[in-house]
């Protein structure tokens, strides 16, 4: 059974101390989001995590889903699980009050996230998927889609979902086919889609479909690719449903994982759909939803790794096995080094990955609501650079952890009936979806790193800077000051080496990316563990007593554990990526 | 389907140029090995890997066993595998010629179980653990025993179990319960054991289980530890199965992967067990199957990697996505630098396990038939410092590889039909079975590093300075002189760590390990891999052309890729392990 009391107090260190709630409750808009809100709405998250959603988990997994007559059909438990969680009003956190939503921050809207991930990851990807394309019509949505379609999907009675990939166009969108023709004030889609994730279901009475396509005379590539909505059943004009659209799913793909949630094959035969944002701009429009997504995959990283963590810790306080070198009687297995060093190891992985992804969220809520222009700029301009890092290095790590979470178990971790290999299958289609790590990559190095002439990298890197004078001003935290200055001067280095190399040979940037990747979120990541050390060891040296002085001592150690552990790595990902695509070329394909 | 041609290449690469098998041919017994029998014979098992274990794999996957009328029941499809098998003579390729084997080295043996594991790793556990209990027998058993049992076991007619765990004693094998009864000529054994591979099926007509039990006066501990044999059926006076005995399988586990075989609770009902070996001694009897298993578990780590490596680069030579930077038209996903870098990635590693692997075979071949005593004692010794490192590494970077090789298949990866997902599903379970990573890692440290003093630790260090000097001739090959000098510095370094630190902290060698045994075993695969850039590249200045010339230049490509990339986490992990265990031991378990 999941246990979200200890995370939540984890999750309140995140909000307030790294990402610095007071700067997000300042914000215009967010006035009623104070830390006592955030307090008290975490906690009911927390109920509906542990008391709702994680007792349903693993028969998710056990039952999965099928299709029949023409829709998916659910588990029963995923239907009850679906009326409470609409019931408490939990589909309209973070949206706008104006169709119904509480218009809380995402900030908050994190935290509740990962504990519903954490809780039931395939049940949890329906309300997010949503959540993206809600926020997709919000933003680029007629008023009249706006209206007819937002207060029912932030009231959580209908759900959405994307409709991007074709079987001949994955990452590459710009070779996807289906079509849309224009008929009146709507179009007919006809086209196949697969991997739609939650494409359809019996939870809700209606599905709105975003659907990219392209019209019979738009021009080739991804500037002929438009977005429309289609939802399952057209709306009567009293604006509840009414006759079914030409759209259905075909199959459900059976997977590694997430057993519980449909995977579909779609099959639009000349289905109504109304445009969303301008013609050939659609992919602008899927960017809206697609970075918030990538987001909110890292975030599972975070959830599942928690969760693996959570029966890790369990068992090995409870397994009784062997003896420890210099004590006598049999103990539990936590007392072996090499058990520690596992439980440890995902402790303060979790909590750099939290803090980066939570941190990140923050500066989505300023680059959205700060008054100030330039200021928004910045914020936003860090999250373009740090969404691929909090996709991609999360979710690699995440992987890392839920397989340790697995062998803390020993046998035990191999067999289903534990539950702890579900997580590892849920973990693996987190570095796929919403684009690979290696899209993570290229994103990073491309858009994010080159484009702009290195000045987002050199923005982080100044502030990395400017926090490690700070740190290095306490004697006691010196190992944190010296394994984050590594890890700075190894991304200075890094992008410099980028500078110097991409034009050089097309193939430098590609064959860096991952290197780039995962040597950005090895450094923010423990960056964030440092800061966290700071401030503990400010309320420590404040007088911080009981529960208090124990969490602050255990944020001292845990960054100190990743400083000394991790931080190496730093280097290490730094020379592979500064040896260049020279080898890796040299390699014909009939030698692979 | 599995391709055995290429690996076929690389095996006689290992097994040649690597693991020199002059050197083995030349040992006495082993006469009518000659490199031209290990073509043939590998040829052979190439096919039956490829055209009858293969296409099995899915299927025993699918269709899983079960216990049925107190047996276990498996697909008939494995049955049929297992009539071919034992029709081709393959039970008893490496057995004494006495008990009607083939009497080949095990350097001939290794490269055969490879392509069993790969085809059908499932399946391929049965023979592996009957190979095991056979040299048990072998080494332990009475000459009675030996009669009866072993020409049935090499011939294939009966297979062979270890049975070790029990619900409170796994890696703890002291706490066992199981208790052995003495009754005129044999014993009355009861108790219950778990976890145990192959434990009962209906493919042959008696299964010879190996038992670990303690008499009713034995003194505690694992000196009071016995090993018995017990036959599923008694035999009659004439030698074949007669009346059942009083065990059976219970239930079967529902696993991750490897669903094929059968993991069994066992329970023994006082059944007639003969002593094997001498009471109160049957760890040592049982620690002679368990260090050949556990190098058979550090070649599964080879055998999956190279499996999900074949799928991999088949999909990614034959899916076209993208373009790539500086060329025109849409390419096959192994045109990507970042695809391409997952897939060196793999054969890099593939050929370092192998090459660990391959050597440390033709060492236990040495270490057995050499001539001379001194000699043989140097390559035992070599074996027993390699054992934990071949299995713990081979294992965990399997598991790294399996999962690569699913993301290269992006989306179609984690669909289950595709095949990928199952190799890193069974692959989960080799860094647990025959002792954890965790056990391998205090097995190197304690019993392998400590306990001589470093001795066997040093003349490894020698053997690598005398070839780096040979390297640093070659001016070609520089990278891998660098690489390897630093890594090889980094096994000294940390040597002296553990001299050093072990008795000034009990918990220092425990928190180290696991860095100790990932940084020998990259650094001794990085050496592997030099070792054959430096014979290929000999063979290059000597002229050789055609398909012989583009497999040596990619011997020195794939070197030089894996110098780059990967030996520089040697000093990663160094630091890492030289940090100590206070860190690790600074936080208290309520803070978990």
């Amino acid at each position: 059974m999941a246990d979200y009391q200890a995370p939540v107090r984890e999750m309140l260190f995140a909000i307030r101390d790294l990402a610095g709630l007071d700067r997000i409750t300042r914000l215009p808009g967010y006035g009623e989001a104070t830390a006592e809100t955030a307090e008290a709405i975490l906690e009911q998250a927390a109920e509906l995590a542990e008391g709702v959603l994680s007792p349903t988990n693993a028969i998710g997994d056990r039952k999965g889903t099928r299709v029949e007559n023409g829709g998916v059909v659910v588990p029963e438990e995923f239907k009850a699980v679906y009326r409470e969680f609409k019931a408490g009003g939990w589909s309209g956190v973070t949206a706008p009050e104006e169709f119904g939503g509480q218009g809380l921050p995402f900030l908050f809207g994190v935290a509740i996230e990962e504990m519903w991930c954490s809780a039931n990851l395939a049940w949890s990807l329906c309300p997010l998927l949503s959540e993206g394309a809600a926020r997709a019509i919000e933003a680029h949505g007629s008023p009249e889609l706006r209206k007819a379609y937002l207060p029912k999907m932030t009231a959580g009675e209908w759900t959405g979902t994307m409709n991007l990939t074709e079987p001949q166009a994955g990452t590459d969108l710009a070779a996807l086919r289906t079509q849309a023709v224009p008929e009146g004030d709507h179009y007919r889609i006809s086209g196949q889609k697969i991997y739609i994730t939650w494409g359809d279901h019996d939870m809700t009475e209606n599905v709105v479909h975003l659907v990219l396509a392209r019209l019979p005379d738009a021009p080739p590539g991804v500037r002929g690719i438009s977005l429309f909505l289609a939802p399952k059943f057209l709306l009567k004009a009293d604006g509840t449903p009414g006759e079914r659209n030409r759209l259905r799913p075909l199959s459900v793909e059976h997977k590694l994982g997430i057993h519980g949630s449909p995977t579909c094959v779609m099959s639009f035969d000349g289905a109504v759909g109304y445009l969303v944002g301008e013609l050939n701009n659609g992919l602008a429009a899927m960017f809206t939803m697609m970075n918030h997504a990538r987001l909110g995959v890292g975030l599972e990283g975070v959830a599942v790794s928690e969760r693996s963590y959570q029966s890790a810790r369990a068992y090995a306080k409870d397994r009784v096995q062997g003896r420890v070198a210099g004590e006598t009687g049999r103990t539990a297995i936590i007392g072996h080094a090499d058990v520690r060093r596992m439980l440890l190891t995902m402790k303060a992985y979790i909590e750099a990955m939290r803090g980066i992804t939570y941190v990140t969220v923050a500066d989505l809520d300023l680059g959205r609501r700060h008054p100030d222009e330039a200021t928004r700029a910045h914020h936003q301009a860090r999250v373009d650079l740090m969404t691929p890092v909090v996709k991609g290095w999360s979710t690699e790590m995440g992987q890392v952890l839920a397989s340790l979470g697995l062998q803390v178990h020993g046998g035990m971790g191999y067999v289903e009936e534990t539950g702890v290999a579900q997580y590892l299958r849920d973990a693996r289609i987190t570095t796929i979806y919403e684009g690979t790590t290696g899209i993570q990559a290229n994103d990073l190095v491309s858009r994010k790193i080159l484009r702009d002439g290195g000045a987002s990298l050199r923005s982080l890197v100044l502030e990395l800077r400017s926090f490690e004078a700070e740190l290095a001003t306490v004697a006691d935290l010196e190992v944190l000051t010296r394994g984050l200055r590594e890890g700075r001067e190894a991304i200075e280095a890094a992008g410099a080496w980028l500078q110097a190399n991409h034009a050089r040979h097309p193939a430098a940037p590609g064959a860096a990316s991952y290197h780039v990747l995962m040597l950005l979120g090895t450094v923010t990541g423990g960056w964030q563990l440092a800061r966290g050390a700071l401030i503990a060891h400010a309320r420590l040296a404040a007088g911080a007593t009981g529960p208090d002085r124990d969490f602050f001592k255990a944020k001292v150690v845990t960054a100190r554990f990743y400083a000394e552990q991790f931080l190496p790595l730093a280097t290490a990902h730094l020379r592979a990526l500064q040896a260049g695509p020279d080898t890796l070329l040299a390699l014909p394909d009939d030698q692979f």
